[in-house]
């Protein structure tokens, strides 16, 4: 049976963004069943030295499967993908490409829009945040305009089929969701919604949601 | 013949950390020869359009061999390693964990570096910057705290073997080198250094350095 790891409780401005949710996600697209753990966080589960074995920084998710113990999301779903066809491609170039995209995803674009998440969320109140927006927003703007180009003409990131690739690519597209930034680019706004319609997505985002919605 | 997309000129803060150098160290492990096509800034070659199709963010490296073309040193990275005993151990679950450590390096630890890079050098001049800088490097000495728990009396991420997943985090905690933030972890800082004195290392570096020193 596989298992992962996630929280049983996170602030409404992180729901639907944690990290699992990629893994949730893969394991949908493949039909592989799997149980959770979910950690709590009010008895600081995660940074427990029993969980610090599995995850050295106390985040989420981890992942197991008979054999195997794994953490990083990015890793996670390369692991799933191979054994799926609808997350990897069968041909050996294709699924490099696909892989290619995972890691574009997450060090590409995802560290040009945290930084927003930081100046408006986490350090909202801070000089320094109301003096760095401008030029994180800037930056944003730029890899956003670049991937938008790319995109341009086609339903997914390697063109006919979807792939892990714009699996990983949606779930960092959705980071900068307390601002209308994504939007301001309708190649991708539409290729976003595009992938979030699918079923697996939906079951996922609903199986990772059910706890925070709980008395 | 395997070709490697790589820059002609950086600035001296940027040289010995162009990602190119990931890729040319792993091919150096894996005994891979290669040849280089090196991009003019000046003709602003990153940025034009038949190398924008390459790579959409115009970023090096760019690797191709017959029938491959891929970008993001990660995704190359995985490649070349699924070639060489040197990179991924041959048991499933302990290339698994090898992968999980390139992920890991690129998130969970690079972006805690890079913004010590953004504050000190690249914005240095900016009062955010000033500002900022507690915060970031509280966040980075909080991450490079848990990697040298980790690491304690093992001599790379996994145990016994060098692997891929030592091969980018060394890359990674080159990044802070105009601090001496891995210096204030020995155990980082012995780990960086043995990694560092692998002959394949000092050949990739001694490469990439090559048409930097040049007239």
């Amino acid at each position: 049976m596989v298992r992962v790891y996630a929280l049983k409780m996170v602030p409404p401005f992180a729901q639907g963004l944690v990290r699992d949710l990629r893994v949730r996600w893969a394991l949908e697209e493949a039909g592989i069943p799997y149980e959770t753990r979910l950690l709590d966080r009010e008895k600081k589960e995660a940074d427990s030295d029993w969980y610090r074995k599995l995850q050295p920084f106390g985040q989420v998710p981890v992942y197991e499967e008979e054999g195997i113990q794994l953490f990083e999301s990015g890793a996670i779903l390369l692991h799933i993908a191979a054994k799926s066809p609808k997350l990897f491609p069968k041909d050996l170039a294709a699924k490099e490409r696909a892989t290619g995209w995972v890691f574009a995803a997450l060090t590409s674009i995802e560290p040009f829009l945290t930084p927003l998440v930081q100046t408006d969320i986490f350090f909202a109140n801070e000089e320094w945040a109301k003096l760095r927006r401008p030029s994180a927003l800037e930056a944003a703007r730029g890899r956003l305009t670049a991937l938008s180009k790319w995109l341009e003409g086609k339903d997914y990131l390697e063109g006919g089929d979807f792939t892990a690739g714009d699996l990983m690519m949606t779930t960092v597209l959705r980071i900068p969701r307390h601002i209308t930034l994504i939007e301001e680019f309708p190649v991708l706004d539409s290729y976003k919604k595009r992938c979030e319609a699918r079923p697996a997505f939906q079951k996922a985002l609903d199986s990772q949601m059910a706890p925070f919605l709980q008395k």
